[in-house]
């Protein structure tokens, strides 16, 4: 555990960026949400969106140097950034839209040049065009050199397991890039009593989980075997639904005739970041999901985020074998770089 | 484990009741709503709702003879009944709603006088209007001796630790009455990708799971600290939810400052149901929850029911203590009969 904890060989696939700053939108009408920044204290900025702050981040979302001198703390050798999810814009028009992810992919890249190999990018689509989304995909792979993409948990409202998305998936499959599923605009919110957090703390896991769920009862990854895709936050909600969608399988018809392959079985073919701090928990969902597919990941640099990323590992899982997939392993062959291990 | 399981001491806090037959609505506008029973194969009834066929259920809803026949098999001694949730009709109006639910109240009542001490009772109140409902209440505990209630997990789409059922709940702890909450008209349903049976299979529990973190948010068993609350699918997603709720409450001021004590021990003060149909997790479950929080649900006897809960609970926990307090001592406590078991 020592070792592994003075090794700086982690590998992070949930962390985000906000640019340092966002063009003024050239078009005709400013669309309500596109974003800008404004001061805020120091080393801080306010995110604003439709006039209001979205939210105050730190500039660690964007400046390089400090992001990788926190790395060399939490034990991380490679980060897989993403923007934060609001920024994924998929309400916009999508031409603005396409033109604001396309400034921020940009931004991303300088980042991710500026490392020195420590960074990759998981970038944006405006997924509420179809086209466009494969366009900027291929943009991403070919000329910025992206191992993946960022999508939010539902796309203003529809599932990932929706048809609408079928030739999308068949593209990032095709172009054999990584998929990570981070919860967005989530379903629930008149569920809650108290604090706006609560949409982060409860809403999020639940929308997380019900898309890995929809994923696995459309059977995504039966017509596309290669696709590799993960879930924030452990998956949400996967875990407790699981064993419930299996028997549902097994007593209803119609869902053994829907569903082509049981849902414990599908549920393996996925990635999950190991974001549950919490140790027995994170045995379970290793338990369930397999030990090849759960990934670290901390939502740096945001005030929720895991500073422990690596040692929380190692003291959590017992097995070396284990823990060299979790904390290092799994990622190399979720991102599709070197080193990859046999599944 | 074989002498638990030929026992049948067994107590199953969640199975369901549907009455043979409705009356006619005798007002001016029948509430489109209002049930009825039509003819269907042998032993079988449709409910018919809104002019369609809501489920097709069989005579072991209403039938006594047959289900303590099959509490029997089951290796039960005591179960708790509760309607059909589609029933609790809190969409109705009050009036009509308040007429059917003290009808099928009254119908349970003959069950359960019916049933040589094998039922319990955990009735319906139509919280759609809080006066009318805390009326109801008091019938159930002082006319009909019921031990408690089944409410939604949510109430026309107000999550239970709305500030709206504060009264409610007040009134329930002062009667000492069990509240058993059942997943029923779920949020995420655009969510869903398959068959309409993925509603119960998916949206359900993760309707349960945001319901029992809104107790928690909402503080409701700080204030009514004897209040006996029951959560139906082992509480749904909670389990998922809670580790990334406690790290938030730890993190976010805000939570710190609304949540007033930890959501692990707050959960520590609900009952869950065993119903989840998976040894791993309902071991975690009794990790997580506490060994005293649990308890044998069926959900008979409908399709979606589990056919052996004792032998199941009994091959899943090695700790005999754990073993009796799952299968029979923390129903007891939860239902208010008989040998009390220290808390």
């Amino acid at each position: 555990m020592s070792a592994i904890s003075r090794c700086g060989c982690g590998i992070d696939i949930h962390a985000h960026v906000v640019p340092a700053s966002f063009p003024l939108y050239m078009g005709a009408t400013v669309p309500a949400d596109w974003p800008s920044m404004a001061d805020a204290k120091p080393c801080h900025k306010h995110v604003m969106m439709a006039g209001r702050v979205y939210r105050t981040v730190s500039d660690r979302c964007w400046d390089v140097g400090k992001r990788v001198a926190d790395m060399a703390e939490m034990g991380l050798s490679l980060q897989a950034i993403s923007p934060m999810p609001e920024l994924l814009s998929y309400w916009m028009a999508a031409g603005p839209a396409n033109d604001l992810l396309r400034y921020i992919n940009d931004q991303m890249a300088e980042m991710i040049a500026h490392s020195e190999g420590r960074l990759v990018g998981l970038g944006a689509v405006p997924l509420q065009d179809i086209d466009r989304a494969i366009t900027e995909l291929h943009r991403l792979k070919h000329e910025l050199g992206f191992a993946g993409i960022e999508i939010g948990s539902n796309i203003n409202g529809k599932p990932l397991g929706s048809p609408d998305f079928e030739g999308f998936f068949a593209e990032v499959a095709k172009l054999d890039m990584a998929v990570f599923v981070h919860a967005l605009r989530p379903c629930g919110m008149d569920r809650l009593v108290g604090p706006a957090q609560l949409q982060q703390v409860l809403a999020y896991p639940s929308d997380v989980g019900l898309a890995a769920a929809s994923v696995i009862t459309s059977n995504l990854l039966l017509r596309h075997p290669r696709l590799r895709i993960a879930f924030s936050h452990g998956g949400g909600t996967l875990a407790s639904l699981l064993p419930r969608l299996q028997e549902g399988y097994q007593v209803f018809p119609v869902l053994q005739e829907s569903i082509l392959e049981s849902p414990s079985q599908q549920a393996r073919r996925l990635y999950y970041d190991a974001l549950v701090y919490d140790d027995p928990t994170l045995l379970h969902l290793i338990a369930k999901f397999g030990e090849t597919q759960i990934m670290l990941g901390t939502d740096y640099p945001f005030a929720f985020h895991d500073r422990t990323p690596v040692t929380r590992a190692a003291s959590a899982i017992s097995d070396e074998t284990t823990r060299d997939l979790v904390v290092s392993a799994n990622a190399k062959r979720f991102l599709g770089i070197g080193e990859h291990v046999a599944q």
